[in-house]
């Protein structure tokens, strides 16, 4: 029988599990840790990262690698990107994976280069418009899945489609994994819009603006022209920088009120990846305003203000 | 000396109006009825559409609309696009207007063809992510002045551009006034998602499919392929459907909670561009899944779960 094994009990795997679960799926879902893995089971309830959903009572849950991969069919890698690299040593290679980390290799390569390089064949992203909170309480959602492979699209779209999770194959990998990455970024910008109180036009300018730098950066990686236009770019790019949900576009806000949001142990990818695309765009001399903007911010070189001013202050031109 | 004529005293034209008045422009701003002005010129605020906002204690208001027009160099025409051509009727067709309602003309045409056909010869739109709350207070905006007369666009971007309110020109007209009245429609629908507590992912992915609509469309109309992703397109579908100011947003909520958003008085765009948009894709043959869900819905021959089945619902595919 088929098997999804979800590697990965934050917020994401554990909806994800806890959805598939109930429409039917054989799935196990994986804590690394096993105090923590004996408290989901304790609890069925994922108190730290997504708090107030009941977990199925049936729901397999181990800390034991071997068993959560024993004859599974697909896994979906969850962790935070940081920590990707290290999972994925301890799988075996011909495991068919979906990486569902929407951040970058420690050497600022996409996760599924990383993933490639050690050896892994069948492998494909999941990315899209997804807030944990709202597809574990059933709500709709749609998102996309992309392999270079179009069988194996497909196949892990049958695994993880549901009547309100409504999955999009594309064959564009380079494009559904880079508009995951970007928009983390970019929500940190919005959240610091939102931080300072500057109203919903400056945010839709921004957003806007903030398109157009990941359609450019997405074309000079080689992905389809379309693709950012689409759920995994534009739906994400919405659904993270005007949701409450967002851990990235809070971390903005916070950093706008003065606190530091690498303090409290859980991962902002769009932090961890400012820092990646601002090493690629110095190393490639590319031009990345947004990304430059956040990173000076949060390395203290420039005020809020001179960061606002630069994001919405060019010159006056036309569009 | 160069004059502005603000010609509409809703939240818009009254935040315009006082926008430039406070960046040393000469300006006047014309209200329809009498007792409305003189409510404005006791009170100094407009209780009715921008309540809470001072106005200059020296801006010129007045329903006297010779006195407005007298040697006026630039006329913005700020009234509900159902009231602009009674309104153009009045005014000298050498007058240079731009006009800044986002909806249609009562045939379904455009503002500006409406505009065209009655002589005016110099012209352009005003359209952005542009709430007149946010405007008013000052905060950072970004807008598009079009008008197929380049030399018209620079001019008048010379007349409103102010450091917090940026204009930028183009000369796509159509597609810059086309996307102020689709974003309006799409609102509607938003709303209808957040009156229903479907949640943020859902609401992406329907923004998400929306700007593929308007693109469509744009382009059967004559737009420029890239107008639709600026700030008259998504800036403004974003800005309308994800802030708390939007009237169209609020009217889908309404409906979505039972009320009829039609009673009330005030003009929404949204549902009256509803209407000719579905006129116009029955003449034309024309698919526009939104306005027609939205259309159904208003004339209550669909349920909303059925309306959001058929947005959200399409078969699995590739994107």
């Amino acid at each position: 029988m088929a098997k999804i094994a979800v590697l990965g009990a934050g917020g994401w795997g554990t909806a994800l599990a806890s959805m598939l679960h109930q429409h039917a799926r054989s799935v196990v879902l994986w804590a690394r840790r096993p105090e923590f893995t004996q408290e989901l089971l304790n609890l069925r309830e994922n108190r730290d990262y997504l708090p107030g959903v009941p977990l199925p009572d049936d729901l397999p849950i181990t800390s034991d690698l071997n068993q959560a991969l024993d004859h599974v069919t697909l896994a979906l890698v969850v962790v935070p990107s940081v920590g990707v690299q290290d999972l994925l040593e301890q799988l075996p290679r011909e495991t068919p994976i979906v990486l569902c980390a929407k951040g970058l290799g420690a050497g600022g390569e996409r996760l599924s280069q990383v993933a490639l390089q050690m050896g892994f064949k069948t492998l494909g992203v999941l990315s899209g418009p997804n807030h944990a909170e709202e597809v574990s309480r059933g709500l709709p959602a749609a998102t996309v899945v992309a392999s270079e492979d179009e069988d194996f699209a497909v196949l892990a779209q049958s695994f993880l489609m549901t009547p309100s999770f409504r999955v999009y194959t594309s064959t564009d990998l380079v494009g559904v994994e880079l508009g995951g990455v970007l928009k983390n970024v970019i929500a940190v910008a919005a959240g610091l819009v939102d931080g300072l109180k500057l109203g919903d036009n400056a945010k839709s300018a921004l957003m806007t603006r903030a398109l157009k730098e990941m359609q450019r950066y997405l074309s000079a990686q080689g992905a389809d022209e379309d693709t950012v236009f689409g759920l995994s770019g534009l739906g994400d790019l919405i659904a993270t920088c005007t949701s409450q949900h967002s851990r990235n576009r809070a971390a903005g806000e916070k950093l706008a009120q003065g606190q530091d949001p690498r303090q409290g142990g859980k991962a902002i990818e769009g932090i961890r990846s400012t820092y990646l695309l601002h090493e690629w765009a110095q190393t490639h001399h590319a031009d990345l305003p947004i990304v430059e903007v956040v990173y000076q911010i949060l390395e203290n070189r420039i005020t809020f203000s001179q960061g606002i001013s630069i994001l919405m202050g060019r010159k006056a031109r036309s569009e």
